[in-house]
């Protein structure tokens, strides 16, 4: 028979088992730590009308949208979580209650360019707060202080959120009579990181022909740096000159103060003047987050302010304020930097269940009371040698083997084997449990990334 | 603004908060289940290459299948969990331990005809053990045993897990000199609940040209019923004609031995001759689930044993058993039957704090501590009156708010309201959580579905 080769699409994240035991383990942590703070799930079909996905436009994104037809349909793959998001709330305005929040982790598609890293389908692990007509400020800092907790809980430690406001950025360009040009200004300042601020101010002033002393004004703000107390201080320099820039510069204080009281430490969050974001439906508050260590690889968790949720689907005013966790990048960079846990238990179980006997009964049973006790029990049953159960054992990398032969069972006790440390004991099933349980739970204390 | 209408493709599963909360827990339920038993996860892309995922054919879902081009690239959306873990085995064999457990939870894509009910975007929930060129019995017995655990902890309790052996009938219909119509043959008794056997003898007469003696021996054939023992004695009594049906005759035993070895009640499992599967990849054990009282639903669980998973991919000889749960239509069946719990909480959260001064503070370390009791906690920040803080609090339907005044942060304490009873108390932070810890726990011990 002429053979298929077994390949995945490039772009396609597929994981061998013990990466993929990590890969749930940060599914799950963000999960619990969303819900933790009243955020309700919400799963929103991959696939929906073009034309309900691409209302707005796609803008950026549009040429790498997954879009075919079938039958009559012309449909797409979502290739964010926000435009599918916006969807549901107008279409069920009427059955939220708001302040509405969700979270939602799934998958999105963009056909970008394949390339080392960057990937066609990936997790986007998103939480919004979508209120009817307002929404507190508050709001503002509660959002990156929930990803600072998620962080932290998956271990990250040497990360900083860095937040901006629009208004202060939309202000500080009209005061200029710099409006028009707000938007080519905003994509090259964004160059910074990368470029320098030497191409910049060249940029500003060759391509976007801007005056020397316009673009001296940019350069200046944009390298306003310091503490955040010391950051406000200088903007303060500016108050009084735009009202938009004043208003800006009031959600920022208060953002930055808030995210003090929510018990984000200065060390994981910094004002940034020089984020933008490119989506243009940011309206105040903007986010992006970094890897200190590791800037190259560019923001793991962006978001902001938005004022106007849905509206190409629907009259009523909807301001938000959400962030999205690109999560397959993140743990391909986790990956390939070695800062994914090696002491977390990836084998596909806790205890593999060893019969010897042909009965299977005792065996049976207490692989059963070993889960009811929170053990996940694998009962191995092919025939097989003792050596090859136990060197099946060796390679799923299971903790504890658990051997059931003849004496065990004549005398109702079960061998565990604790297969780190080499140490064998007998015990009865609740023994056994008790034990077993202990040293996992121990061992399940590791968080998943693990930045030493 | 031209408003473009906010619709969910049909044919697509989109729920509403309470709902998508029972969702959940029915994934989450089935997460737990199938990893206690030591099945890893797994996580295939929805898209694959249309050469790889119809390498064998798709047959007769092969014109449902969503496939399109994107660039030079001929694709095509998933439309089973099988198709792309042969692939996955295969492309990995050299890494994986086997006998492999594997689960997977994930949507998959088919176009049918849009009728109530029917969906072309369902999740699948499987697990599947694949053995390296042999695999034992016992796994046959495990896997619906697994099932029967699943649906036991979801609360599901009259359904039946019907088996039969495809050696079985292919036996039977060699012994009698049909095997070229057993295809035909099959097909046709399949149809014996929803058309009768009246009906399905003339099929055969009929439409399948068969002589009435010969439809008579299938007709008795199908009619053997009764209990397992009673079954497998009529069986007995065929014994001896063909090496095949022999084969699957001590098959059927071993299953069902072990089937009560695991702990499956008689009323939760039954002997099916009728039971084929249409899938020609099975090759022994077939599985179907029915609930007992909701027949006209159809199998809401199926799956079997077969002989060569990835044939098409590979030479090495993968014999294997899986199941599947076809939830989203389990979820929509449960929903319209009414047999989803009542008694689930279904809000966001389990706990909402209401803040009643400026300062937040207290309200903050507050929910704080409730989120490490494992609470869930909003904290509402909204500028409202109390009265419209409340009414948002009935209408997510949380069990308990957590009044944050002025006097309360005077005293250091919370004032908690039980919204089921009325009841109001004051406690300390510490006791508040562990006040409404022991309550919550108490409410989610209820299953998700709910059979009375």
């Amino acid at each position: 028979m002429q053979k298929v080769p077994p390949r995945t699409l490039s772009g396609f994240m597929e994981l061998l088992p013990p990466q993929q035991n990590k890969m749930e383990r940060m599914l799950e942590v963000l999960r619990e730590t969303y819900s933790s703070y009243g955020f309700t799930p919400l799963d929103t079909p991959v696939i929906e009308s073009a034309e309900v996905l691409l209302a707005k436009g796609g803008g950026e994104t549009e040429k790498q949208i997954y879009r075919f037809t079938k039958g009559d349909s012309d449909l797409a793959l979502r290739f964010d979580l926000t435009v599918p998001l916006a969807k549901y709330v107008a279409a069920n305005y009427g059955q939220l209650s708001f302040p509405f929040r969700r979270y939602q982790i799934g998958k999105v598609y963009r056909g970008e360019r394949a390339q080392r890293g960057r990937f066609r389908e990936f997790y986007q692990a998103d939480i919004d707060v979508i209120g009817d007509g307002k929404l507190d400020i508050t709001n503002e800092a509660e959002i990156p202080a929930i990803i600072y907790d998620a962080f932290s809980r998956l271990g990250l430690k040497r990360f900083r959120i860095r937040v901006n406001n629009r208004k202060i950025l939309n202000g500080f360009y009209a005061m200029n009579g710099m409006s028009e040009k707000a938007g080519e200004i905003m994509r090259t300042v964004d160059k910074l990181d990368k470029i320098g601020a030497e191409e910049v101010r060249q940029l500003l002033i060759e391509e976007i022909k801007m005056l020397p002393c316009k673009a001296e004004n940019v350069m200046d703000f944009m390298a306003i740096c310091g503490t955040n107390a010391e950051v406000l201080e200088a903007l303060d320099r500016y108050r009084g000159m735009d009202r938009t820039f004043d208003t800006g510069l009031d959600e920022l204080k208060a953002v930055t103060k808030y995210l003090k009281d929510f018990g984000v430490p200065e060390e994981n969050f910094a004002i940034d003047l020089t984020i933008a974001r490119g989506l243009d439906y940011y309206t105040g508050t903007v986010y992006e987050t970094v890897m200190t260590e590791h800037p190259e690889i560019g923001s793991i968790c962006s978001g902001g302010r938005y004022d106007d949720l849905a509206g190409y689907y629907t009259d009523k005013t909807l301001p938000g304020v959400g962030i999205s966790i690109g999560l397959t990048r993140l743990f391909y960079v986790l990956n390939e930097q070695g800062l994914l846990s090696d002491e977390l238990i990836t084998a596909p179980c806790d205890a593999l269940v060893l019969p010897m006997s042909e009965d299977l009964s005792f065996a049976i049973s207490s692989a059963a009371a070993l889960r009811r006790a929170g053990i996940r029990t694998q009962l191995f049953t092919e025939q097989k040698k003792f050596k090859a159960k136990m060197s099946y054992a060796d390679r799923i990398g299971v903790p504890f083997t658990v051997i059931v032969g003849e004496d065990e069972i004549r005398d109702g006790v079960l061998s565990v084997k604790d297969m780190q440390s080499g140490e064998q004991s007998r015990f009865t099933p609740e023994e056994a449990s008790g034990h077993i349980a202990r040293i996992i739970a121990e061992r399940q204390k590791c968080s998943v990334i693990c930045e030493n």
